[in-house]
């Protein structure tokens, strides 16, 4: 994958664009955050993140022949991000969609397939490769990431590392879910390059999967109005990064702890060991650490509510 | 106000800039969404959106010497925003601060200072109308909107239209209140331009004011997972716009109405008459029709749950 992904990464630099998009929906949408997060930090050319749905009924004035868009569809054929490529294609925007299933709408509309082998969710297989890949060499090549090659050698780590991180979250996840798995409303607070991750996870697992109500909030907005609902007794998790907003959920904890929450939990990255991953790389890993102990927490989750993680209401049960 | 904000979008379109950035906190930054997306759609100049707590931390490298940066403050001493403009000061960039407090830390730390004067909330002094003449202004100065004069015409005609939204929404209001004063957690979904509007009125009214648990979720991440929670019991109320993304609110209400809710109500900017304003303004209106809508519904829901709109548990209570 990462010799492939690379030609495109270099094809993209020579030919040259003006900007970036991260185009998709519901989960594949925000995982992008994390990254769109690093790379306004690292870079002068700008990056932009929209929902596919709303992309394709607004006109966009940013979307130009300049453009490189980033789709994005794990089973290739969410409805909105592939009209989206198929729209950007009549318009000759170079486009890369990445996706888990080659025969698929998404790859066989954009102008770069890129086909991610996800299989194994213990961590083996981890998410998001090709995109540090993707990105992080349009990095390298415009001389705002030196740092290539190494990160290339903890990559080469990232698999047993992450599965690592599943085992030393195990018990601290039991104990979430004995601890919380009653609460039907929960909020999640998760900011920097957190806040995608916080947001997905409330919305694709604990609403999606578990049926539980949720309000995920950025670290920073918290203060400004959501805080207000909690009293001790209501669940609230903090989820804490090591990027530069560390001392926004430092801010929150402390706020939590004052008020005397009993029903408060903090994931922090910062708990979790990334063997054979270079220290300089945790902040873009620390979004996968995150997924290490969520999935853990959904497993429990999943047993102590008696709830199938694969049961659905509405979703491919009914037409909407 | 009107000349003095055209003098200043005048002479920075005069002296240049390469994109527009919108910095502040909670409700103050959540404003600014509604006009983020329109611009976005009407100009080739990038526009960007930053919470102010996260932009002192990091280094967001769009924002330079070329930038303009609109910073807001109702009180104009949120700490955050004015650290930004500070910083912002530092560098040398140009700052326009609207706040409604001339002798303020914001005021005191921009480069162009903007004094709106809202005091009545009844829509007699609208809000927002200081963004309006700036950003239109501007679009008008690049030619990328036309139509300005005929703008300012109907932003005359604003006031009365406002009062008049709101006797419009006043059974509604006292109706949905009636409904719902009990539900003490309700979803609220809205997209397009009226995404920003749909998250502060659930963040800064309904859990800050009125300690009510809420969900805002955009139009289009709706059916992503969010909806799983929705049975027929929960509360949801859908926000329903103007602009070109109206057909996904419908795809949320046909879905509402497919599962037989019997706690779902809709906001449709379209139900109110703007007398003496352009019908090609609606949409840039549409936030403000929200609010009309909302307001009232504060009033009722204050007076059902017998919940003043003033009490707080933490905010200016104690110190966090």
């Amino acid at each position: 994958m990462k010799n492939g992904i690379e030609k495109i990464a270099d094809k993209i630099s020579k030919d040259g664009y003006k900007n970036i998009f991260f185009i998709a929906s519901g989960g594949s949408w925000v995982v992008s955050q994390t990254f769109e997060y690093y790379w306004k930090q690292h870079s002068s050319i700008p990056v932009f993140n929209e929902i596919a749905a709303e992309y394709v009924l607004s006109n966009n004035k940013q979307v130009t022949r300049d453009s490189i868009v980033i789709l994005q569809s794990k089973s290739g054929d969410t409805t909105e991000t592939v009209k989206a490529a198929q729209m950007l294609k009549e318009k000759n925007i170079r486009t890369i969609g990445i996706v888990r299933k080659g025969d698929s709408p998404l790859a066989n509309s954009v102008t770069y397939p890129i086909v991610e082998n996800v299989v194994n969710l213990d961590g083996s297989d981890p998410e998001n490769v090709a995109m540090i890949f993707l990105l992080f060499r349009l990095l390298y090549n415009q001389n705002e990431f030196a740092q290539y090659d190494k990160l290339v050698k903890s990559l080469e780590n990232l698999p047993q590392a992450l599965v690592s991180v599943r085992k030393q979250a195990d018990k601290f996840a039991e104990d979430f879910s004995n601890n919380f798995y009653q609460e039907e409303y929960q909020m999640w607070v998760g900011g920097g390059s957190l806040t995608g991750k916080t947001y997905s996870f409330a919305m694709c697992v604990l609403e999606e999967m578990l049926w539980i109500k949720t309000k995920s909030i950025h670290t920073a907005e918290f203060f400004h109005g959501s805080f207000e609902v909690l009293d001790e007794d209501t669940c609230c998790v903090l989820v804490k990064g090591e990027d530069v907003t560390r001392s926004i959920g430092e801010r929150v904890e402390k706020f939590m702890e004052k008020i005397g929450s009993k029903k408060f939990s903090v994931i922090d990255t910062k708990d979790y060991k990334l063997e054979g991953i270079d220290d300089d790389f945790r902040e873009i890993f620390g979004q996968m650490i995150v997924t290490g102990v969520v999935d853990r927490i959904s497993v429990y989750l999943e047993r102590d509510r008696d709830h199938s993680l694969d049961t659905r209401r509405y979703y491919r049960v009914m037409d909407y």
